[in-house]
């Protein structure tokens, strides 16, 4: 399999052609952004941890039946991927409040929510990604009723597996973001990556942050932060 | 039924308890705000205007079987209400693409959405009464899941009704905003207001507004709209 050319370039990974048309390849970037690309920097070998990271837990989510667009890690940093139609919607799932949800609700970080909150943004740089609800995205015309209860169902159930595999490994899952596309049969699978740029990642023990958060608010040690989730990850695979 | 003392008084209300424990006396201002009160000016006789309009617009609804808090109206200004506990959310009911919702989504005002758009903001001054989603509200324990259903329900039916009664006086109801409340029953009814302050009205042949954006956005003659929906709703009653 070999890259053609360069269909995106994002804030964190290339995205490349192959000579299959169903294929792409994802090449991690060590670039570092935050608040919508104001804030910019480099995190050493974070391209080749999130790769790994990321195949590691969509491996995870495989066994347990969620479909994923992985396809083979190429080497550190490049994957095979199915080609999606991105569903242009970010997903993300809170465990506790944290960020955003902190600022807006006036929720002290580190609340523990009753019950799991969802929320959907509208991927859209020029406005901000903002928040949408169920019907903003079908006037929109975003995804269907039907593609929604489906991306609503695998989020939770994908909540599900990795809160525990991280707790297995004295992490606790604050949040994350995922985002969905469509194949060309037309099914929803879980697209892009699962990475400490991705999540918020506490210690279960000290509390310390082990994501990008390090980065957004200049806490040191950021690399540390990244190696330590490899290592709690692959280990020593 | 005499006012006892001021329970609340807000930008365009003051609210009054009376000797009955159950009831409450709504007085009207002509005090308008905008933008979360940071543009403050008056509107000659919209308390009147306001009060007349709402009792006659519930008045409609409870005709289709939508319990409101309406008891009697007393004079131009003031009304008799159920008193009941405010359920800490702006019911926003949109047909049209209007205001924040252009802003947010950048879809051009005047847009027909493909199906009605139901939003709902946690009232909350302190935090800019933010979006929410039903899990944020869970979360937050704003509503039950018993009490959102029937609120969106009867959102949706309290539409249907409104935007028929306004097409037949010439007007495309675009939007608007209302609050529920749960009365010592536990029942879930309308209450605050529904009026130019709280809808957006364009004259269905001109397309003027007629509504509190000719304040917000300084378009003049407000007094004028505010006469003409007067007129157009209780005409000589
Ligand atoms: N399997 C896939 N097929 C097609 N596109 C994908 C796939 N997986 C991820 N993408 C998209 O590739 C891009 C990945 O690049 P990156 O994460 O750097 O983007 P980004 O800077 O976050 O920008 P964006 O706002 O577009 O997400 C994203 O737009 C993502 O949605
Ligand atoms: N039947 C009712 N019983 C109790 N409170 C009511 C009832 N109807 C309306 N209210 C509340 O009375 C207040 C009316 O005042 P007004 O509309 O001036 O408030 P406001 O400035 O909009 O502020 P707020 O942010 O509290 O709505 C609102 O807080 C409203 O929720
Ligand atoms: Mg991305
Ligand atoms: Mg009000």
């Amino acid at each position: 399999m070999k890259k053609t050319e360069l269909l995106y370039e994002g804030k964190a990974k290339k995205v490349f052609k192959t000579d299959d048309e169903n294929l792409l390849i994802v090449s991690y970037k060590d670039d570092a952004t935050a608040f919508n690309g104001v804030k910019k920097g480099q995190i050493q070998e974070k391209g080749s941890i999130n790769n790994r990271v990321s195949n590691y837990l969509m491996g995870l989510l495989e066994k347990e039946d969620i479909p994923t667009h992985i396809v083979e890690e190429v080497n550190d940093r490049e994957t095979i991927v199915k080609k999606v139609e991105i569903v242009p919607l970010e997903v993300i799932v809170r465990n506790i409040a944290a960020g955003s949800l902190s600022k807006r609700l006036g929720l002290e970080e580190g609340t523990k929510l009753d019950k799991t909150v969802l929320e959907y943004c509208y991927k859209n740089d020029d406005l901000g990604d903002p928040m949408v609800n169920d019907y903003h995205i079908y006037s929109l015309s975003l995804a269907t009723k039907e593609e929604l209860e489906l991306i609503s169902s695998m989020s939770f159930k994908i909540n599900n597996i990795l809160s525990k595999y991280f707790a297995s490994i004295n992490i606790e899952l604050i949040d994350f973001k995922i985002e969905f596309g469509r194949t060309s049969d037309g099914d929803i699978i879980l697209a892009d990556e699962i990475s400490p740029d991705t999540c918020r990642f506490w210690d279960k023990t000290t509390g310390e942050k082990l994501d990008k958060d390090r980065f957004r608010r200049d806490l040191g040690n950021v690399e540390g932060a990244y190696q330590e989730i490899l290592k709690r990850t692959l280990g020593n695979n």
